[in-house]
Protein backbone atom coordinates (compact mmCIF):
# COMPACT_ATOMS: atom_id res chain seq x y z
CA UNK A 1 0.00 0.00 0.00
CA UNK A 2 3.11 2.51 1.53
CA UNK A 3 4.70 1.60 -2.33
CA UNK A 4 1.36 2.37 -4.31
CA UNK A 5 0.95 5.87 -2.50
CA UNK A 6 4.71 6.30 -3.58
CA UNK A 7 4.43 5.99 -7.19
CA UNK A 8 0.74 7.38 -8.23
CA UNK A 9 0.81 10.49 -8.73
CA UNK A 10 -1.59 12.58 -6.95
CA UNK A 11 -1.41 15.54 -9.03
CA UNK A 12 -0.99 15.90 -12.92
CA UNK A 13 -0.25 19.06 -14.11
CA UNK A 14 -0.45 20.34 -17.47
CA UNK A 15 0.30 23.47 -19.42
CA UNK A 16 -2.82 23.99 -22.17
CA UNK A 17 -1.08 26.58 -24.29
CA UNK A 18 2.59 27.00 -24.38
CA UNK A 19 4.16 29.74 -25.65
CA UNK A 20 7.51 28.89 -26.14
CA UNK A 21 6.69 25.94 -28.22
CA UNK A 22 3.53 27.55 -29.51
CA UNK A 23 1.97 23.97 -28.78
CA UNK A 24 -1.89 23.56 -27.38
CA UNK A 25 -1.85 20.07 -25.41
CA UNK A 26 -5.46 18.41 -25.75
CA UNK A 27 -7.36 17.97 -22.72
CA UNK A 28 -9.62 15.56 -23.42
CA UNK A 29 -9.55 12.48 -21.82
CA UNK A 30 -7.35 13.37 -19.35
CA UNK A 31 -9.81 14.33 -16.52
CA UNK A 32 -11.36 10.89 -16.29
CA UNK A 33 -8.15 9.53 -16.42
CA UNK A 34 -7.00 11.03 -13.22
CA UNK A 35 -10.68 10.61 -11.62
CA UNK A 36 -10.14 7.33 -11.66
CA UNK A 37 -6.85 7.35 -10.49
CA UNK A 38 -7.22 9.30 -7.79
CA UNK A 39 -5.01 12.21 -9.20
CA UNK A 40 -5.95 15.73 -9.28
CA UNK A 41 -5.57 17.59 -12.48
CA UNK A 42 -4.32 21.20 -13.04
CA UNK A 43 -3.89 23.17 -15.83
CA UNK A 44 -2.33 26.40 -16.55
CA UNK A 45 -4.02 28.60 -19.01
CA UNK A 46 -2.57 31.96 -18.66
CA UNK A 47 -1.43 32.15 -22.03
CA UNK A 48 -4.57 31.50 -23.66
CA UNK A 49 -7.37 32.85 -20.80
CA UNK A 50 -9.85 34.40 -23.09
CA UNK A 51 -8.21 33.68 -26.17
CA UNK A 52 -9.27 29.68 -26.56
CA UNK A 53 -12.03 28.08 -25.13
CA UNK A 54 -11.62 26.12 -22.23
CA UNK A 55 -14.39 24.07 -20.51
CA UNK A 56 -13.18 23.54 -17.13
CA UNK A 57 -15.98 20.98 -16.01
CA UNK A 58 -16.53 19.40 -18.93
CA UNK A 59 -12.96 18.51 -18.92
CA UNK A 60 -12.89 17.71 -15.15
CA UNK A 61 -10.21 20.14 -14.60
CA UNK A 62 -9.56 20.18 -10.82
CA UNK A 63 -7.43 23.55 -10.78
CA UNK A 64 -7.09 25.95 -13.29
CA UNK A 65 -4.29 29.19 -12.53
CA UNK A 66 -4.22 32.34 -15.47
CA UNK A 67 -2.97 35.36 -15.79
CA UNK A 68 -4.24 38.88 -17.14
CA UNK A 69 -0.99 39.61 -18.95
CA UNK A 70 -1.86 37.41 -22.20
CA UNK A 71 -4.79 37.63 -23.77
CA UNK A 72 -6.83 39.48 -21.54
CA UNK A 73 -4.46 42.85 -22.50
CA UNK A 74 -4.07 43.51 -18.42
CA UNK A 75 -0.97 44.28 -16.65
CA UNK A 76 1.09 41.10 -15.26
CA UNK A 77 1.18 40.70 -11.50
CA UNK A 78 -1.75 38.55 -10.39
CA UNK A 79 -3.10 35.00 -10.89
CA UNK A 80 -6.99 34.40 -11.03
CA UNK A 81 -7.55 30.81 -9.87
CA UNK A 82 -10.27 28.17 -10.33
CA UNK A 83 -10.60 25.85 -7.75
CA UNK A 84 -12.85 22.35 -8.28
CA UNK A 85 -14.22 20.61 -5.36
CA UNK A 86 -12.18 17.45 -4.86
CA UNK A 87 -9.19 20.31 -5.53
CA UNK A 88 -10.81 22.38 -2.56
CA UNK A 89 -10.96 19.10 -0.17
CA UNK A 90 -7.48 18.24 -0.84
CA UNK A 91 -6.14 21.60 0.26
CA UNK A 92 -8.62 21.67 3.30
CA UNK A 93 -7.36 17.92 4.14
CA UNK A 94 -3.95 19.37 4.85
CA UNK A 95 -4.64 22.50 7.44
CA UNK A 96 -6.59 22.22 10.82
CA UNK A 97 -7.47 24.79 12.68
CA UNK A 98 -8.47 24.68 16.41
CA UNK A 99 -11.19 27.19 17.76
CA UNK A 100 -11.23 29.05 14.15
CA UNK A 101 -9.18 32.27 13.54
CA UNK A 102 -5.59 32.28 14.75
CA UNK A 103 -2.70 31.80 12.70
CA UNK A 104 -1.17 30.50 15.84
CA UNK A 105 -3.47 26.93 15.80
CA UNK A 106 -2.71 26.33 11.83
CA UNK A 107 -1.60 22.86 11.91
CA UNK A 108 -0.29 20.97 8.74
CA UNK A 109 -2.29 17.42 8.61
CA UNK A 110 -0.67 14.33 6.46
CA UNK A 111 2.31 14.84 7.52
CA UNK A 112 3.48 17.50 5.42
CA UNK A 113 5.07 20.68 5.54
CA UNK A 114 3.59 23.60 3.42
CA UNK A 115 6.95 25.56 3.20
CA UNK A 116 5.37 28.84 1.75
CA UNK A 117 3.27 30.91 3.33
CA UNK A 118 2.90 32.86 0.50
CA UNK A 119 1.41 30.38 -1.98
CA UNK A 120 -0.29 28.32 0.87
CA UNK A 121 -3.74 27.75 -0.84
CA UNK A 122 -5.32 27.02 2.75
CA UNK A 123 -4.45 30.14 4.52
CA UNK A 124 -5.52 32.45 0.51
CA UNK A 125 -9.08 30.60 1.00
CA UNK A 126 -9.70 31.43 4.64
CA UNK A 127 -8.63 35.25 3.90
CA UNK A 128 -10.81 35.13 0.73
CA UNK A 129 -13.62 33.13 2.70
CA UNK A 130 -16.31 34.81 5.26
CA UNK A 131 -13.46 34.01 7.71
CA UNK A 132 -11.61 37.03 5.98
CA UNK A 133 -8.40 35.30 8.27
CA UNK A 134 -5.68 38.10 7.60
CA UNK A 135 -3.31 36.51 5.36
CA UNK A 136 -1.67 39.34 3.95
CA UNK A 137 -2.00 42.62 2.08
CA UNK A 138 -3.95 42.10 -1.09
CA UNK A 139 -2.69 44.03 -4.01
CA UNK A 140 -5.26 45.77 -5.10
CA UNK A 141 -4.14 47.60 -7.34
CA UNK A 142 -4.17 44.67 -9.31
CA UNK A 143 -7.40 43.66 -8.21
CA UNK A 144 -9.06 46.65 -9.97
CA UNK A 145 -7.01 45.67 -12.89
CA UNK A 146 -8.46 42.11 -12.99
CA UNK A 147 -12.09 43.98 -12.55
CA UNK A 148 -11.64 46.46 -15.57
CA UNK A 149 -10.04 43.15 -18.11
CA UNK A 150 -13.07 41.34 -16.88
CA UNK A 151 -15.25 43.73 -17.79
CA UNK A 152 -13.69 44.95 -21.14
CA UNK A 153 -13.76 41.09 -21.85
CA UNK A 154 -17.67 40.85 -21.22
CA UNK A 155 -18.24 44.18 -23.24
CA UNK A 156 -16.79 42.58 -26.28
CA UNK A 157 -18.44 38.97 -25.23
CA UNK A 158 -16.42 36.00 -24.74
CA UNK A 159 -17.28 34.29 -28.15
CA UNK A 160 -16.56 36.96 -29.92
CA UNK A 161 -13.48 37.45 -28.45
CA UNK A 162 -12.77 33.99 -29.21
CA UNK A 163 -13.54 34.40 -32.74
CA UNK A 164 -11.57 37.36 -32.98
CA UNK A 165 -8.56 35.64 -32.30
CA UNK A 166 -9.02 32.44 -34.51
CA UNK A 167 -9.63 35.17 -37.20
CA UNK A 168 -6.51 36.77 -36.73
CA UNK A 169 -4.43 33.58 -36.26
CA UNK A 170 -5.79 31.94 -39.39
CA UNK A 171 -4.84 35.46 -40.96
CA UNK A 172 -1.46 35.20 -40.06
CA UNK A 173 -0.80 31.93 -40.75
CA UNK A 174 -2.00 32.06 -43.86
CA UNK A 175 -0.04 34.78 -45.02
CA UNK A 176 3.17 32.93 -43.62
CA UNK A 177 2.21 30.06 -45.37
CA UNK A 178 1.58 31.55 -48.82
CA UNK A 179 4.85 33.80 -48.75
CA UNK A 180 6.40 29.95 -48.49
CA UNK A 181 7.30 30.16 -44.39
CA UNK A 182 7.31 26.88 -42.72
CA UNK A 183 4.84 26.70 -39.65
CA UNK A 184 6.39 25.44 -36.99
CA UNK A 185 5.02 22.21 -34.83
CA UNK A 186 1.84 20.07 -35.11
CA UNK A 187 -0.81 21.83 -36.27
CA UNK A 188 -3.80 20.10 -35.11
CA UNK A 189 -2.61 20.96 -31.52
CA UNK A 190 -1.07 24.60 -31.99
CA UNK A 191 -2.38 27.92 -29.94
CA UNK A 192 -4.08 30.14 -31.38
CA UNK A 193 -2.35 32.64 -29.88
CA UNK A 194 0.61 32.17 -31.23
CA UNK A 195 2.40 31.48 -33.98
CA UNK A 196 5.54 29.54 -34.36
CA UNK A 197 8.12 30.18 -37.55
CA UNK A 198 10.83 27.63 -39.03
CA UNK A 199 13.38 30.33 -39.57
CA UNK A 200 14.88 30.00 -42.65
CA UNK A 201 18.09 28.86 -43.49
CA UNK A 202 18.76 32.31 -44.93
CA UNK A 203 18.12 34.00 -42.04
CA UNK A 204 20.51 32.37 -39.61
CA UNK A 205 19.24 32.24 -36.10
CA UNK A 206 17.10 34.48 -37.39
CA UNK A 207 18.37 37.76 -34.80
CA UNK A 208 18.54 39.96 -37.75
CA UNK A 209 14.95 39.40 -38.64
CA UNK A 210 14.16 40.28 -35.60
CA UNK A 211 16.02 43.45 -35.01
CA UNK A 212 15.04 44.89 -38.30
CA UNK A 213 11.79 43.99 -37.61
CA UNK A 214 11.74 46.05 -34.35
CA UNK A 215 14.34 48.76 -35.75
CA UNK A 216 12.61 49.61 -39.01
CA UNK A 217 8.99 48.42 -37.93
CA UNK A 218 8.42 49.16 -34.76
CA UNK A 219 7.12 45.12 -33.98
CA UNK A 220 8.66 42.91 -31.96
CA UNK A 221 8.72 38.94 -33.13
CA UNK A 222 9.96 36.63 -30.38
CA UNK A 223 12.99 33.62 -31.03
CA UNK A 224 11.90 30.69 -28.78
CA UNK A 225 14.00 29.18 -25.21
CA UNK A 226 16.22 25.74 -25.26
CA UNK A 227 16.19 23.72 -27.62
CA UNK A 228 14.03 26.13 -29.83
CA UNK A 229 16.28 29.23 -29.94
CA UNK A 230 17.35 30.52 -33.28
CA UNK A 231 15.48 27.46 -34.61
CA UNK A 232 11.95 29.50 -34.64
CA UNK A 233 10.19 32.47 -34.88
CA UNK A 234 7.15 33.32 -32.42
CA UNK A 235 4.52 35.88 -33.42
CA UNK A 236 1.97 36.83 -31.17
CA UNK A 237 -1.95 37.33 -31.81
CA UNK A 238 -3.21 38.40 -28.04
CA UNK A 239 -5.85 40.30 -26.98
CA UNK A 240 -5.84 44.20 -27.68
CA UNK A 241 -3.04 43.52 -30.34
CA UNK A 242 -5.26 40.89 -32.34
CA UNK A 243 -7.14 42.83 -34.91
CA UNK A 244 -6.69 42.75 -38.62
CA UNK A 245 -4.53 46.10 -39.09
CA UNK A 246 -1.73 44.53 -37.29
CA UNK A 247 -1.54 41.45 -39.02
CA UNK A 248 -1.17 43.18 -42.37
CA UNK A 249 0.99 45.60 -40.81
CA UNK A 250 3.23 42.55 -39.48
CA UNK A 251 3.08 40.38 -42.74
CA UNK A 252 3.92 43.48 -44.84
CA UNK A 253 7.24 44.23 -42.80
CA UNK A 254 7.93 40.97 -42.72
CA UNK A 255 7.84 40.52 -46.10
CA UNK A 256 10.02 43.73 -46.54
CA UNK A 257 12.49 42.55 -43.75
CA UNK A 258 13.28 38.79 -44.92
CA UNK A 259 13.88 40.40 -48.77
CA UNK A 260 16.54 42.71 -47.83
CA UNK A 261 17.68 39.39 -46.10
CA UNK A 262 17.70 37.55 -49.30
CA UNK A 263 14.44 35.99 -48.54
CA UNK A 264 12.15 36.48 -51.79
CA UNK A 265 8.07 35.92 -50.70
CA UNK A 266 6.09 36.71 -53.94
CA UNK A 267 5.33 40.19 -53.74
CA UNK A 268 2.48 41.04 -51.43
CA UNK A 269 1.99 37.10 -50.96
CA UNK A 270 1.50 37.45 -47.38
CA UNK A 271 -1.27 40.71 -47.20
CA UNK A 272 -3.21 39.22 -50.04
CA UNK A 273 -3.76 35.89 -48.54
CA UNK A 274 -4.40 37.27 -45.13
CA UNK A 275 -7.33 39.88 -46.96
CA UNK A 276 -9.34 36.60 -48.30
CA UNK A 277 -9.24 35.42 -45.00
CA UNK A 278 -10.84 38.72 -43.63
CA UNK A 279 -13.27 38.37 -46.48
CA UNK A 280 -14.37 34.73 -46.37
CA UNK A 281 -15.72 35.68 -42.97
CA UNK B 1 29.24 17.91 14.26
CA UNK B 2 25.63 17.04 12.96
CA UNK B 3 24.17 17.77 15.84
CA UNK B 4 25.67 21.54 16.45
CA UNK B 5 24.57 22.63 12.78
CA UNK B 6 20.98 20.93 13.53
CA UNK B 7 20.84 23.23 16.33
CA UNK B 8 22.80 26.36 15.78
CA UNK B 9 20.27 28.68 13.59
CA UNK B 10 21.46 29.75 10.08
CA UNK B 11 19.13 32.17 9.42
CA UNK B 12 17.81 34.85 12.70
CA UNK B 13 14.61 36.94 11.23
CA UNK B 14 13.24 40.05 12.67
CA UNK B 15 10.09 42.48 12.63
CA UNK B 16 11.80 45.72 12.71
CA UNK B 17 8.16 47.67 13.10
CA UNK B 18 5.60 44.82 14.00
CA UNK B 19 2.11 46.65 13.53
CA UNK B 20 -0.17 44.56 15.29
CA UNK B 21 1.86 45.05 18.48
CA UNK B 22 2.81 48.94 17.62
CA UNK B 23 6.52 47.99 19.41
CA UNK B 24 10.01 48.32 17.16
CA UNK B 25 12.25 45.91 17.45
CA UNK B 26 15.72 47.17 19.09
CA UNK B 27 18.36 45.73 16.39
CA UNK B 28 21.19 47.33 17.84
CA UNK B 29 24.21 44.50 18.52
CA UNK B 30 22.17 41.88 17.05
CA UNK B 31 24.57 42.12 14.06
CA UNK B 32 27.28 40.99 15.69
CA UNK B 33 25.94 38.56 17.29
CA UNK B 34 24.52 36.63 14.25
CA UNK B 35 28.22 36.94 12.75
CA UNK B 36 29.89 35.59 15.71
CA UNK B 37 27.15 32.61 15.46
CA UNK B 38 27.29 32.53 11.50
CA UNK B 39 24.06 33.00 11.00
CA UNK B 40 22.48 35.13 8.75
CA UNK B 41 20.34 38.06 10.05
CA UNK B 42 16.69 39.16 8.42
CA UNK B 43 14.69 41.99 8.93
CA UNK B 44 11.27 42.65 7.81
CA UNK B 45 10.96 46.56 7.80
CA UNK B 46 7.75 46.63 5.50
CA UNK B 47 5.55 49.16 8.22
CA UNK B 48 8.63 51.42 8.82
CA UNK B 49 10.40 51.65 5.48
CA UNK B 50 10.66 55.65 5.10
CA UNK B 51 9.01 56.35 7.93
CA UNK B 52 11.91 55.22 10.71
CA UNK B 53 15.73 55.22 9.70
CA UNK B 54 17.40 51.96 9.28
CA UNK B 55 21.15 51.72 9.33
CA UNK B 56 21.14 48.22 7.16
CA UNK B 57 25.13 48.01 7.17
CA UNK B 58 25.80 49.58 10.20
CA UNK B 59 23.93 47.25 11.88
CA UNK B 60 25.30 44.79 9.63
CA UNK B 61 21.92 43.51 8.42
CA UNK B 62 22.29 40.42 5.44
CA UNK B 63 18.79 40.70 4.21
CA UNK B 64 15.91 43.03 4.63
CA UNK B 65 12.73 43.13 2.88
CA UNK B 66 9.94 45.93 2.60
CA UNK B 67 7.06 46.97 0.90
CA UNK B 68 5.55 50.24 -0.57
CA UNK B 69 2.31 50.10 1.39
CA UNK B 70 3.40 51.67 4.65
CA UNK B 71 5.62 55.23 5.02
CA UNK B 72 5.91 54.94 1.25
CA UNK B 73 2.06 55.57 0.36
CA UNK B 74 1.98 53.66 -2.30
CA UNK B 75 0.05 50.25 -3.65
CA UNK B 76 0.32 46.74 -2.27
CA UNK B 77 1.78 44.15 -4.42
CA UNK B 78 5.35 44.51 -4.57
CA UNK B 79 8.44 43.69 -2.23
CA UNK B 80 11.52 46.10 -2.83
CA UNK B 81 14.30 43.73 -0.85
CA UNK B 82 17.97 44.87 -0.43
CA UNK B 83 20.74 41.50 0.40
CA UNK B 84 24.30 41.49 1.41
CA UNK B 85 26.90 39.57 0.15
CA UNK B 86 26.74 36.80 3.04
CA UNK B 87 23.28 36.40 2.28
CA UNK B 88 24.22 36.15 -1.40
CA UNK B 89 26.79 33.78 -1.01
CA UNK B 90 24.60 31.64 1.29
CA UNK B 91 22.16 32.13 -1.91
CA UNK B 92 24.23 31.23 -4.42
CA UNK B 93 25.57 28.08 -2.38
CA UNK B 94 22.33 26.12 -3.01
CA UNK B 95 22.79 26.41 -6.74
CA UNK B 96 24.66 25.13 -9.62
CA UNK B 97 23.98 26.45 -12.90
CA UNK B 98 26.36 24.06 -15.50
CA UNK B 99 26.83 25.71 -18.73
CA UNK B 100 25.22 28.89 -17.68
CA UNK B 101 21.67 29.45 -18.89
CA UNK B 102 19.48 26.25 -18.48
CA UNK B 103 16.43 25.85 -16.17
CA UNK B 104 16.88 22.09 -16.88
CA UNK B 105 20.42 22.48 -15.46
CA UNK B 106 19.25 24.04 -12.10
CA UNK B 107 20.74 21.99 -9.74
CA UNK B 108 20.19 22.43 -5.69
CA UNK B 109 23.28 22.00 -3.72
CA UNK B 110 23.82 21.29 0.16
CA UNK B 111 21.12 18.74 -0.11
CA UNK B 112 18.07 21.26 0.40
CA UNK B 113 14.98 21.27 -2.11
CA UNK B 114 13.81 24.80 -2.92
CA UNK B 115 10.60 24.15 -2.84
CA UNK B 116 8.85 27.61 -4.41
CA UNK B 117 9.91 28.35 -7.82
CA UNK B 118 8.17 31.79 -6.94
CA UNK B 119 10.58 32.88 -4.05
CA UNK B 120 13.44 30.84 -5.27
CA UNK B 121 16.39 34.11 -4.41
CA UNK B 122 18.81 32.26 -6.99
CA UNK B 123 16.62 32.24 -9.49
CA UNK B 124 15.16 35.56 -8.87
CA UNK B 125 18.93 36.89 -8.85
CA UNK B 126 19.86 35.02 -12.31
CA UNK B 127 16.37 37.30 -13.72
CA UNK B 128 18.09 40.65 -12.80
CA UNK B 129 21.36 40.04 -13.05
CA UNK B 130 23.11 40.56 -16.31
CA UNK B 131 22.07 36.91 -17.62
CA UNK B 132 18.25 37.80 -17.55
CA UNK B 133 17.45 34.55 -17.33
CA UNK B 134 13.49 34.47 -17.74
CA UNK B 135 12.23 33.61 -14.28
CA UNK B 136 8.75 34.91 -14.47
CA UNK B 137 6.49 37.88 -15.77
CA UNK B 138 7.66 41.07 -14.22
CA UNK B 139 4.56 42.88 -12.72
CA UNK B 140 5.64 45.85 -14.66
CA UNK B 141 2.61 48.09 -13.28
CA UNK B 142 4.11 47.72 -9.79
CA UNK B 143 8.09 48.40 -10.76
CA UNK B 144 6.45 51.88 -12.23
CA UNK B 145 4.78 52.14 -9.01
CA UNK B 146 7.87 51.54 -6.99
CA UNK B 147 9.85 54.28 -9.05
CA UNK B 148 7.14 57.12 -8.58
CA UNK B 149 7.38 56.20 -4.64
CA UNK B 150 10.88 56.45 -4.30
CA UNK B 151 10.89 59.35 -6.66
CA UNK B 152 8.19 60.93 -4.46
CA UNK B 153 10.03 59.99 -1.42
CA UNK B 154 13.56 62.01 -2.60
CA UNK B 155 11.48 64.91 -3.78
CA UNK B 156 10.76 65.88 0.26
CA UNK B 157 13.90 64.06 1.52
CA UNK B 158 14.66 61.10 3.63
CA UNK B 159 15.36 62.86 6.71
CA UNK B 160 12.88 65.36 6.13
CA UNK B 161 9.85 62.63 5.96
CA UNK B 162 11.75 60.60 8.87
CA UNK B 163 11.16 64.29 10.75
CA UNK B 164 7.66 64.85 9.40
CA UNK B 165 6.75 61.04 10.93
CA UNK B 166 8.64 62.06 14.09
CA UNK B 167 6.65 65.08 14.41
CA UNK B 168 3.20 63.70 13.61
CA UNK B 169 3.97 60.87 16.24
CA UNK B 170 5.11 62.58 18.73
CA UNK B 171 1.85 65.35 18.59
CA UNK B 172 -0.14 62.30 18.44
CA UNK B 173 1.31 60.42 21.93
CA UNK B 174 0.89 64.20 23.52
CA UNK B 175 -2.62 65.03 22.42
CA UNK B 176 -3.57 61.41 23.82
CA UNK B 177 -1.71 61.42 27.23
CA UNK B 178 -3.40 64.87 27.42
CA UNK B 179 -6.85 63.03 27.28
CA UNK B 180 -5.86 61.00 30.42
CA UNK B 181 -5.35 57.69 27.39
CA UNK B 182 -2.87 55.14 28.74
CA UNK B 183 -0.32 54.48 25.17
CA UNK B 184 0.28 50.83 24.98
CA UNK B 185 3.81 49.23 25.62
CA UNK B 186 7.42 49.97 26.15
CA UNK B 187 7.65 53.74 24.92
CA UNK B 188 11.24 53.06 24.46
CA UNK B 189 10.45 50.60 22.19
CA UNK B 190 7.80 52.03 19.78
CA UNK B 191 7.39 52.39 16.25
CA UNK B 192 7.06 55.68 14.88
CA UNK B 193 4.97 54.93 12.71
CA UNK B 194 1.91 53.22 14.36
CA UNK B 195 0.60 54.38 17.85
CA UNK B 196 -1.07 52.07 20.55
CA UNK B 197 -3.94 53.31 22.79
CA UNK B 198 -5.50 51.26 25.60
CA UNK B 199 -9.16 50.92 25.41
CA UNK B 200 -10.27 52.55 28.40
CA UNK B 201 -12.79 50.39 30.55
CA UNK B 202 -15.70 52.68 29.98
CA UNK B 203 -15.77 51.40 25.95
CA UNK B 204 -15.66 47.95 26.32
CA UNK B 205 -13.60 46.07 23.32
CA UNK B 206 -13.32 49.67 21.51
CA UNK B 207 -16.04 48.67 18.71
CA UNK B 208 -17.85 50.94 19.07
CA UNK B 209 -15.87 53.88 19.47
CA UNK B 210 -14.21 52.61 16.04
CA UNK B 211 -17.54 52.54 14.38
CA UNK B 212 -18.67 55.94 14.88
CA UNK B 213 -14.78 58.02 14.12
CA UNK B 214 -15.44 55.78 11.00
CA UNK B 215 -18.95 56.49 9.93
CA UNK B 216 -19.31 60.32 12.35
CA UNK B 217 -15.98 61.44 10.82
CA UNK B 218 -14.30 59.42 7.80
CA UNK B 219 -11.83 58.26 10.22
CA UNK B 220 -10.57 54.45 10.50
CA UNK B 221 -8.79 53.28 13.37
CA UNK B 222 -7.51 49.84 14.02
CA UNK B 223 -8.13 47.63 16.91
CA UNK B 224 -5.31 44.24 17.17
CA UNK B 225 -5.07 40.50 16.40
CA UNK B 226 -4.68 37.73 18.70
CA UNK B 227 -4.63 38.42 22.58
CA UNK B 228 -4.50 42.25 22.15
CA UNK B 229 -8.00 42.29 19.97
CA UNK B 230 -10.36 44.89 21.66
CA UNK B 231 -7.45 45.65 24.43
CA UNK B 232 -6.01 48.42 21.98
CA UNK B 233 -7.10 51.24 19.40
CA UNK B 234 -3.61 51.85 17.29
CA UNK B 235 -3.72 54.87 14.90
CA UNK B 236 -0.95 55.27 11.90
CA UNK B 237 0.96 57.67 11.38
CA UNK B 238 2.20 56.71 8.04
CA UNK B 239 3.14 58.10 4.56
CA UNK B 240 0.66 60.35 3.37
CA UNK B 241 -1.63 60.78 5.84
CA UNK B 242 1.02 61.73 8.40
CA UNK B 243 0.70 65.08 8.57
CA UNK B 244 -0.67 68.11 11.16
CA UNK B 245 -4.23 68.51 10.31
CA UNK B 246 -4.92 64.94 10.02
CA UNK B 247 -3.40 64.43 13.83
CA UNK B 248 -5.58 67.81 14.83
CA UNK B 249 -8.55 66.02 13.10
CA UNK B 250 -8.15 62.76 14.63
CA UNK B 251 -7.83 64.23 18.24
CA UNK B 252 -10.61 66.15 18.04
CA UNK B 253 -13.05 63.68 16.70
CA UNK B 254 -11.68 61.03 19.07
CA UNK B 255 -12.81 63.55 22.04
CA UNK B 256 -16.19 63.88 20.66
CA UNK B 257 -16.49 60.39 20.24
CA UNK B 258 -15.07 59.25 23.56
CA UNK B 259 -17.33 61.78 25.06
CA UNK B 260 -20.43 60.88 23.60
CA UNK B 261 -19.35 56.71 24.73
CA UNK B 262 -18.83 58.56 28.56
CA UNK B 263 -15.23 59.02 28.47
CA UNK B 264 -14.68 62.74 29.36
CA UNK B 265 -11.17 64.13 28.34
CA UNK B 266 -10.91 67.74 29.29
CA UNK B 267 -12.54 70.22 26.96
CA UNK B 268 -9.99 70.54 23.34
CA UNK B 269 -6.63 68.49 25.57
CA UNK B 270 -5.84 66.51 22.54
CA UNK B 271 -5.40 69.38 19.95
CA UNK B 272 -4.18 71.79 22.07
CA UNK B 273 -1.66 69.61 23.10
CA UNK B 274 -1.05 68.22 19.82
CA UNK B 275 -0.68 72.10 18.68
CA UNK B 276 1.88 72.44 21.15
CA UNK B 277 4.33 69.85 19.73
CA UNK B 278 4.37 72.04 16.52
CA UNK B 279 4.61 74.94 17.83
CA UNK B 280 7.80 73.71 19.69
CA UNK B 281 9.52 73.08 15.72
Amino acid sequence: MESIHRHEPKVVAMVYGDTSTTMAQPLDGLGSVCREKGALLYVDATATLCGMRLEVDALELDAVSTGLQKCMSGPPGTSPVTIGERAEKAILRRKHIEGGIRPDDYVVAEGSIINSNYLDMGMLMDYWSSLRLNHHTESTSMLFAARECARVILEEGLEQGFARHMRASKALRTGLAAMGLELFGDQANRMVNVTGIVIPKLCGDGEKVRSEMLNDFGIEIGTSFGHLAGKIWRIGTMGYVCHKQNILRCLNALEAVLRRNGYNAPANSGVDAAHMVYEEE
